[in-house]
């Protein structure tokens, strides 16, 4: 590997991106008529395929026979429904689930086993199979280069699509990846109610792919909360269709770390998109713990601050309580000394070792007022460190989830 | 023990309820002026004395000071102040609560080791001292044996205050254990900021005291929610004051039983206050689970379910979305089998073994909309039980919180 590799990230871009593949997003009455709700990712090629799942004891049916497919061999296509979990739906359900994979497949000419599945929605309904058929033929029909109607067919309360692409150039050759996820309730650490889904056509054994879609998720979907809450049906998932002409990627080196250098960028950024995203959400807050005596203990540390529902209201209220921000990492479970602690609200010093510090109350307000709020603690205990992100906790999140009829 | 044990609770009844106790209630400024913010409760005997403390490793001055003075011997004092936590106030602030402590020992002519102190309010700023020595002045000059002025003056965001007793009859001899506490916001299992003090005139040794406390404290504080957030300041102790002219408890038995039995009686008849009261609450929520494997699988999944914010805020809007409740046990860490899970609103079952029943919703939202909510789990998976309580989250909560002028 003597060529430079560089690694551009792009927010235009989306699983059509990389060579060989198409989507499709179409309107299959399962939301409310006339919404997007139904979406395909479809490949020329056999694609090598590697997943990350939700870490709750309640997992959805698709997950199972995404799990079974992904283990039977090479993936083509993955379909998606958004307005129905197809979670606590027992025996039918998992029917249900490979019911969509086996008609997907008759659609494009594909075994049933080459094709992932994928739900989210509501919990404890049985899927209106009827619907769900008619849209897979739908969506069979019209795949095309776009891709962006898939980003929005995917989406349940988030108000914007969320994708993005990366670009590794090594000389004259080309990776891309791309993606698209949705995210918005029941997100928190461990896989919450996300889905992410990623193209790449980068020859990559399975292994690598594995490996590189773990260590992105624990640094990006692992460090975002929005309510705390973890679902039953979170799935990342990433096909690699190997029809790029660059080198493949068959042991570590230069060029593994750079196609994870890109993977991780790419999905730290839908990771933030989704805390911005967040049910109610005025503000995408960060996290940042530093000076930490190892990397869990600052992510214990991060990703508790940012679950705080008291930190999180005194965001919404622009109001400088960094008490809030010591008193969650000291609940946290991570190793610190209280009376070490630094912590600032973006560039404003509030506590120096644990204990206030004068500042401007004016000035914290209005760092607080912004749209995208840095906070920073600085445990002094150690070299390593961890971000998580989140968004505030507002009376629209609460009016989100306590209308059964949104 | 030839006699029968009766334990009866009351709802009338405070710290100054067992004999040989007094108590006061003053306004010192620590809130806002007028309002009651300093409380003393006194003994005329030396007591026995024990405390369960807050697990966050954050902890505030004043536990720091009480822990050694009930390690040090017999207690006759606690002073209280609401208004300001004194936690991550460094040196100053436990010299600062050592001071309490020093300055209610002159007033009541006691040693300072004699005096344990407790502080509720604000994180991150130093006591205002001058208020509170001169506060400590009418404490010790206020002492009666009416108690609710103490309940009043340790109250935050509480909207009311929160006292009971129970009586312990053994023939014709009686103990009592009186008691008050406070809760309201950062209410979370392992002791949330909620302070509780009682009073027996009970003969009763320190490691049985202990005991009972450590008891009593697992089934009650340990079992609420309101936010998920653990405070710095919580504390629950018990001065034990041995004026009562029943038998000593010194061992294990019948009257140990009784005691603890009526312990436990009346802390979860705190706790349930306390959730009642959560900050912005609008309904008492109550969480059984049963058939649990163990009993720490029946309270990891019945706190886990009452800490859920969807679940919360579903319970606001009295939405019969029972696939949250399953979804909270899914990640609660709890030992089950998704596919015999059982679940009731109320006393309608919503589904059997995971899956949906048809139910009427008409009904669910008929008793979802009472001020108390009973929410059963029925994991067919073994004999243990437990039971959790929190409240709804509501709009208020996210405005008191996001307030800080409040």
């Amino acid at each position: 590997m003597k060529d430079t590799i560089t690694v551009t990230f792009q927010e235009t871009g989306n699983v059509t991106s990389p060579s060989g593949f198409q989507a499709s997003g179409v309107a299959a009455a399962i939301k409310k008529p006339g919404r997007l709700d139904m979406a395909l990712i479809y490949s020329e090629k056999p694609c090598n395929a590697a997943a990350v799942y939700t870490t709750n004891k309640v997992q959805a049916a698709p997950l199972t026979v995404t799990r079974e497919h992904i283990a039977a061999g090479a993936l083509r296509a993955v379909v998606i429904n958004a307005g129905n979990a197809n979670a606590c739906t027992g025996e039918q359900g998992l029917e249900n689930a490979r019911t969509m994979a086996t008609k997907a497949g008759i659609a494009l000419g594909l075994k049933a086993q080459e094709v992932a599945v994928s739900s989210t929605g509501v919990i404890g309904q049985q899927m209106p199979m009827e619907r769900i058929v008619a849209g897979i033929e739908k969506l069979s029909q019209s795949l095309s280069n776009e891709g962006y109607q898939a980003a929005e067919a995917i989406m349940t309360t988030d108000l914007v699509p969320k994708t993005g692409k990366v670009e590794l150039s090594i000389g004259e050759q080309k990776i891309t990846i791309g993606a698209m996820a949705k995210g918005s309730g029941m997100i928190h650490p461990n896989m919450a109610t996300m889905l992410a889904f990623y193209t790449t056509d980068a020859k990559i054994s399975k292994p690598l792919l594995e490996k590189a879609m773990k260590k992105a998720t624990k640094v990006s979907y692992n460090m975002i909360s929005v309510d705390g809450d973890t679902s039953t049906n979170d799935m990342a998932l990433i096909l690699a269709n190997g029809t790029s002409l660059a080198p493949a990627i068959e042991a570590e080196g230069p060029l593994y770390d750079a196609f994870e250098k890109g993977l991780i960028e790419l999905s730290v950024h839908l990771a933030k998109a989704i805390a911005r995203d967040g049910e109610g959400a005025t503000k995408l807050v960060g996290v940042h713990v530093k000076g930490a005596k190892t990397e869990e203990d600052a992510q214990k540390a991060a990703r508790t601050v940012i679950s705080s529902s008291l930190f999180k209201s005194a965001i919404f209220g622009a109001d400088a309580n960094w008490g809030r921000i010591l008193c969650a990492i000291g609940y946290s479970g991570a190793d610190f000394d209280p009376s070490t602690v630094d912590i600032y609200l973006g560039d404003i010093q509030t506590a120096r070792d644990g204990e206030a510090l004068d500042f401007s109350e004016e000035k914290a307000v209005s760092i607080l007022s912004q749209r995208e709020v840095t906070i920073t603690a600085d445990l002094k205990n150690g070299q390593a460190e961890a971000r998580a992100w989140g968004c505030d906790l507002t009376y629209e999140y609460v009016k989100i989830n306590a209308d059964y009829r949104t």
